[in-house]
């Protein structure tokens, strides 16, 4: 079934020969295989594999020649295994290499009706140049597909429309039915395209960026480095933990006496049962002493920390490495004591930095805070939450942007308990305009953009409710 | 400079003449033109751009054969906010077409030397099929750009290593140098291609699935819906608020007198400002009573509703819509009153379901965690939480994952609180292994896997501390 492929070890595979012992060892950067005096047969076609590589035909003639069925049958499992462990790659010459990303591999094909059946390319399989190449990736595949020569993207192009093995060969010059077939084989066997009965409903509700991110930002189905990688150090400088005034114009914000809260605040179980999201307020706008009590009880700067590694800081809600990423904007709507218009918190010095006064764009993020909550009551003040992004994609690869949407979670939490604590309605959103807010805070898109949002408000008092009382 | 390219509306751009008032409306999903008595020449050119579309050379000869000089600055005025408004689509016959996504859009060409300069395929830029058509798209772009021949597709690819315009069109059957140039400016108007000192620091440290996330779960720069559309409402039934009993084995937790906690739990304060990330226990355990306590008041089911759209519910912690797709399985390694072993936690009844024993993988999650945690102690209990990401994408789109990670941060700060004002260790992960998981506790990647991680531990006393107490 499998014959007409090329089979060979993955780069990352090594293979030693000691003399001495007469062993062959196979290593990836995870497992070790030893040969112990490898029959001539066996020998041969490992040495195959690793060097230029050739078919399951070829390799299995070099073994039966020198080894007999015994040894053809002994080959035939370690084979199995390689596969199994994400060691081989399959060609199909002169198109297409697949090449596994994962150490627990499954490579193995659909029975096709060549003639009938009609095949298209996933839609969640996309086309991209990594380090000069062009790979053909997705997030339901254990492999990457390298694709070598500019008919093969030919071909994944045709297959954007249902095609037959021979309607998708026609017009591409130099490939044959033959090879039609072997590649379609490569992209089924890695779930590149589909036959029309695979469709179901989990993954028909899935949306491509998001599978491709839950993919590539989790362990399991890709093999690049994850974690604390440090990629960029001694390349780039990173960015630093407090960000720079962005003006002039600064207000100093009210501090809570905090040994007096940790033993008159509200009991913790008492908040969190009683935390809600609340978007309707009353008419009497919320208070600047307010906003700053909230601000330095959920997002000031504990103390700042210098390593070799760059400097990072203690804030009242946790952080991955202690990087803080985040930074806050409040857009003041209507708040005693301070006139709307766009701020930036500075967390170590506590104080508000405006920006801007209440634009067009500001009005325009006001807005679309009001619509994302369900149109009720504009916010008083709206908290812009961006991201430094650097900050922690210069440590942490794969999993950056994860974090700060886990962040920006544990953020939320956090502003949602002390808001209740502190009488005033919380409402946490869904989503914002991260062009539109780098546009109108005048930051870099790719530097620093909004990855969520919070509103605040004055709350009903419970005599309000009781009466109906209202803004109009 | 513009004069090749052939313009015209973009397909959600709506033409309506009304005979009676000589009006011409030209109107998007957000906005609306009228040209009250159009010059004939205006008329014809707006009508070209809405029917064929024309060059701007075609365009400028229309407008002035009928309206003069000044029609003819007229038309460019009227063009250039066409264009700005994102209604106009650049096409390069027969290869590509550049859709825009954004209202607020620019397409400019930088000065280029044909004859020297190399370009190349960013890395942020990706082929995928959409609805039976390759697209390019990238989150750098403003701009989708529709590949309207397989030779297209190849011209492509072979931007994968640096070309100039001559070695880009070599072997392209059909393609000229000079259609090759428009080519290459479409792809560089849209961000596709870039000359060499186009690269920065910022993007440099962006991993691509990070930015395509940020650019496309957020608003700003693509035209996908976005927020509940509903969009399975009668095709699929969404899944159960509460997700089925994994097994008959289930064991009844302790459940924590809420009321009387209320009044005596530590102040908010207190807990929030005492909070750490702890990765060392004490050789002691937790027990099942205080995990039961911690699940109780972090997670449980406070009430269940029925509606038109479907089950929700209420639970300690804020989730969008009330869909509560995030499910906890408790991974216990050692636990004072329960066999190790993987669980499930049934937030509605309050029990732990019995997944299976310690087995090799349920031992390899905890190890990942411990190497996640920085290889200090291995976690007494490990809670692995993981989504069902179709309680969200059947209502959400776009925003399905990103809201997903929120809740996991959310949901780690309230255990983390919970946690620290119970005396136990807690610690949020950062990364972890998906398709492991899956694979565990016997899910489907695509309808339920891990999101996220929690280790707990028993807490050092402060005299543990003191003597330098640890377990060997």
């Amino acid at each position: 079934m499998l014959n007409y492929f090329t089979l060979s070890f993955r780069k990352e595979i090594s293979l030693r020969e000691l003399p001495e012992s007469q062993e062959i060892i196979l290593q990836s950067s995870t497992r070790k295989l030893t040969f112990n005096k490898p029959s001539a047969g066996l020998k041969t076609a490992v040495k195959t594999l690793y060097d230029t590589g050739g078919t399951v035909s070829k390799l299995k003639h070099i073994v039966q020649q020198s080894d007999g069925i015994y040894g053809l049958l002994k080959f035939h499992l370690y084979l199995q295994k390689f596969i199994s462990l994400g060691w081989i790659c399959h060609s199909v010459f002169p198109l297409a290499t697949a090449v596994p990303l994962t150490s627990d591999y499954q490579f193995s094909i659909p029975v096709v009706h060549w003639q009938e059946q009609c095949f298209t390319l996933s839609r969640f399989a996309y086309l991209h140049q990594v380090a000069g190449q062009m790979v053909l990736e997705s997030p339901l595949s254990q492999a990457q597909v390298t694709l070598l020569d500019w008919r093969t993207v030919a071909l994944v192009a045709k297959l954007s429309q249902p095609q037959t093995c021979s309607t998708l060969v026609s017009e591409i010059p130099g490939v044959t039915q033959e090879i039609g077939q072997q590649f379609l084989s490569l992209l089924l066997a890695t779930q590149m395209v589909f036959l029309p009965e695979a469709e179901n409903a989990a993954l028909a509700q899935w949306d491509f960026h998001d599978l491709l991110f839950h993919a590539r930002s989790r362990q399991g189905r890709h093999a690049n480095p994850i974690g604390d990688t440090y990629r960029f150090l001694g390349q780039i400088e990173p960015p630093p933990a407090i960000k720079p005034p962005m003006s002039e114009a600064v207000i100093q914000l009210y501090q809570p006496n905090l040994e007096y809260l940790k033993t008159t605040d509200s009991p913790l179980t008492y908040v969190l049962e009683k935390r809600r999201s609340l978007r309707n307020y009353h008419q009497t706008p919320i208070t600047i002493k307010q906003l700053g009590e909230l601000l330095y009880r959920s997002a000031r700067v504990k103390n700042l920390i210098n390593s070799e590694l760059g400097e990072y800081s203690n804030r009242p809600y946790p952080a991955g490495g202690g990087l803080y990423e985040l930074e806050l904007y409040p857009i003041i709507n209507t708040c005693q004591g301070i006139d709307s218009g766009l701020y930036h918190y500075n967390p170590l010095i506590h104080q508000l930095c405006r920006i801007s006064e209440k634009t067009k764009g500001v009005e325009a993020l006001l807005k679309e805070a009001w619509y994302a909550s369900g149109q009720q009551d504009m916010p008083q003040v709206l908290i812009v939450i961006s991201a430094r992004f650097q900050r922690l994609s210069w440590k942490y690869e794969s999993i950056a942007y994860s974090l700060i949407l886990k962040h920006v979670g544990v953020l939320y939490q956090t502003m949602y308990l002390v808001a209740t604590a502190m009488n005033i309605a919380p409402c946490a959103l869904g989503s914002g305009n991260a062009d539109l807010f780098a546009k109108v805070a005048g930051t870099d898109y790719y530097t620093e953009s909004s990855v969520g949002e919070f509103m605040l408000g004055s709350k009903f008092s419970a005599m309000d409710r009781a009466t109906g009382f209202r803004k109009t």
